[in-house]
């Protein structure tokens, strides 16, 4: 999708723009109308400002109504393909609309327990979190009381649309929504980059099972062309990247033993700020490896 | 089972000393009884070698006999319950009495392959292997040709019979056919051993099945009581050994994210040398770890 | 010295083992004659604490004149050659017996300014420490009252008679008074010790002057025959460790940068605990080192 | 020294250009000269290739009269002042301007030696090398033949002429001229960039003779604002970088022994490309650090 230049946004009459903005907070164009009035926006920052303006400063009744228009996470709407194509791009990061039935059913039962305790659909910012997370926040919320569970669900929409409005708008500044998850290998047998080292990145969800989300390998200076994640949040969840070190010392000629006592290391971590900057590399020999939190 | 001391050996008549060394070697109570002349022994390591010395000296035809008078691997025979003790308990160290149906096909096909092109059944000191390096040697020794298996099928013969042997017999030496696989934990975080650490060591598949072999704790010096394993030689294969540091932190009060960067590591290596000692420790904060082959 | 068997102790009449234990605390043979009452002992450890209780239920004027009976610190009677034999020994452990004149003077006045102070001799177990410690301690116990400086220096003499008292008596049980600084080094660029390895251990005063206390080589383990420092107390202070990694490397036929990129690596570091294990290993290739205490 | 845009070489007469380029090589003006003939010069790369090869085409005797062109390295026109600016300040920048008598008589000795045997003074690229790696080339120079010295005279000549160009003129494009030496400190202990940690860094002679260099201190992403050497070939040479992780870690309100275990940790290394990137890290807590060759 081609980005909307900000210069665009502040050109547009009132209308042109509220149809370019108004999905940015769901089934609510009349955030972008009252931000209209405060062009022009010299920054994106300031016309997210605008925004969460307008919502911070709503009355009671019509911050319900913004929530309340949200789709149930996982629900049949989602099912029956009724969606926002952002809330269906959104649900989908997460792995929401590919739910076993059993799945399907633990979201339902926990989307009916808390609608009944707090009468408002349960709403988290998906693109921040795996599958797991998710489960884990509803358990986390079930137990807040009302009023904070409406100041909950209003934080969340504002990340919701923080981070569409970074997508959708081409700025010279960009929304601090973003997180970064990056790695690069080490060959401390040699005292040079590892270059030519396979590498996977894979989810791993709390019952165990690891999902691949990407194979790559190391470039000439160690690292990936691209981080692994960038320009988007990174999920709050568990991960595992697999170096395939046995592979790249055999290529580089030194002796190995037979089998390999290393040859493809896993290093499994968890993210718990999705905008943080989490550098996990790898420092290896044919006999031994670090790794860390770097930065 | 209690060890015969090697005064008893010593002390006995000929056919009394038979009666206990004569499965040392499968069916072949002939490598006792020429042993016999050479009491008495000083030393467990002086008996093996009069053993082993009558194997090499013997006639090609009963060093042939010696070799034809092993059972298949993982064969009919097993599976009818018709091998002696000895041999079963080998098998089923190595998981050979509970093979599917797939795998008790494959090695009736290997067996009967190499049966085809040596005339001899495939013989290998089980206790040293896991079922995936005797498949492996399996590939290897079908490319040798029928002099150079049968003195691999020596060989093997061997192993076993000094495994046996050292088993068998009470000495103030041991013959050097143990390895051992040690770990230990250090908390670089507070610079001390790492109490109360649990462990998980498991066997990896080559096709990636993990199998726990043992859970245990780390002590107050960080190690285990007893090594994961020792008296024994450490099966040629793969192995993962699962560190629950996220919950030794948590125990210690340290301050960690949520969900921890670090919680179950997982470390992954293979053994070559079943004789060999093998030291892999974890040193580990909760933000980082190294690991290595130590001794 | 041959040590006294601690049976010899329980034989002898009481004159004769007040002969052997008079001196271990200074000028205090009192303190062995009210032990003989208790005798006869099975462990050291009883010997110990009979001679301790003596002292701790000693009226106040015995303690003080028991305290008063030991010589200045690095004081005139130490270098007029009139100490007992036992303090002139442990004096010379930490170098008092070889200052300069500068330091001679900077312990005269610190000498003085505490007696003038607490009106009795400044007692430190010296064994424990370095000079750079000593003049520590001064420094912190300058700051106590009148009190709490008479159990000060009663503890050091506790602590000085019961390391006497483990030197010179011969026991099954060893007293608690020694610590242990030890390495070893290990080899990550081939998976194995470090063997051939010159080691040189240093002390470091607070200054930076660097003394050598020990060259040695690694043996085929990558320790050290002996421990660097075991059998008595690790001088509180600091210390570093030299390992010529560059020449093993050179050695072993690996290729290295001209000059080296390592070649002779420096671990520095503290002791605090002159009873504590220290461990303190170094982990190398050619192109990284890392080191942690260890247990 | 304000650089020459690499546009004013190329539109300046021919006269002009050669001012300006004319002590890029040695009492050479004739290289600019013939470089000259082929401007106009796209990149700095293009000029420098054009410069080269005069000297390469030059005939025999022209090359041997730049050659002779150069003074003595730390010779007594240096102490005299007659060297030309470049040449001073080169030779300061290995601290030839301040040698004691004795390395002055030693560089004498070595000059006439040179002298005496390829009748042509000792030539070095002096910005790549610190006192020590000078010495050693002339060591190794002094046992080549004529021919092979002439040739490693111009090479020499040709890397001077390099570093002057890449620092006279200002280009869109740099000559390969430059190597890097950085750092950064992680803090293992909490999982972040460890910022505000005092670093010097110093140079170390063979003697082993340290002279700090640079103070500085690590920033919030725990590398320095610049690297500690930059824009420049790296020396060859031995280095040693301090970083005060006691006083960090204490700051950070971290426990710690007293004395601490780790206080100062020096890094000692050498380098052996000047062009090369040089990044030595330390990985630390209070109780371990591991640092290594990274890129």
């Amino acid at each position: 999708m081609n980005r909307v230049p900000l210069k665009q946004i502040n050109d547009a009459d009132k209308a042109a723009m509220v149809a370019v903005l108004g999905n940015i907070f769901e089934h609510a164009p009349w955030v972008a109308e009252q931000a209209a009035a405060r062009r022009p926006f010299v920054t994106l920052q300031s016309l997210h400002d605008a925004m969460t303006d307008a919502i911070r400063r709503a009355p009671h009744d019509q911050q319900l109504a913004l929530i309340k228009g949200h789709p149930d996470l996982a629900g049949k709407a989602a099912r029956a393909g009724a969606l926002t194509a952002e809330s269906t791009a959104e649900q989908a990061s997460a792995g929401l609309d590919r739910l076993s039935n059993e799945e399907f059913e633990a979201f339902h039962r926990l989307n009916d327990a808390y609608k009944a305790k707090f009468g408002i659909p349960f709403i988290v910012c998906v693109r921040r979190h795996t599958k797991d997370s998710i489960l884990h926040q509803f358990e986390l919320r079930l137990k807040n009381d009302k009023a904070a569970e409406q100041d909950a669900a209003l934080a969340e929409i504002l990340r919701i649309g923080a981070l569409r409005l970074d997508q959708l708008v081409e700025s010279a500044d960009r929304l601090k929504v973003s997180g970064r998850l990056s790695t690069h290998i080490l060959d401390n047998h040699s005292g040079r980059p590892a270059a030519g080292v396979a590498i996977e990145f894979c989810e791993v969800s709390n019952a165990g099972a690891v999902t691949p989300l990407l194979r790559t390998v190391s470039n000439a200076d160690g690292r990936t062309d691209k981080p692994l994640i960038s320009e988007r949040p990174v999920p709050i969840g568990r991960y595992e990247i697999r170096f395939s070190i046995g592979d790249y010392f055999a290529r580089a000629g030194v002796a190995q033993a037979d089998p390999r006592f290393l040859d493809v290391v896993p290093v499994r971590f968890a993210v718990a700020e999705p905008e943080g900057h989490y550098h996990v590399p790898l420092l290896a020999t044919p006999w031994s490896y670090s790794t860390y939190r770097g930065s």
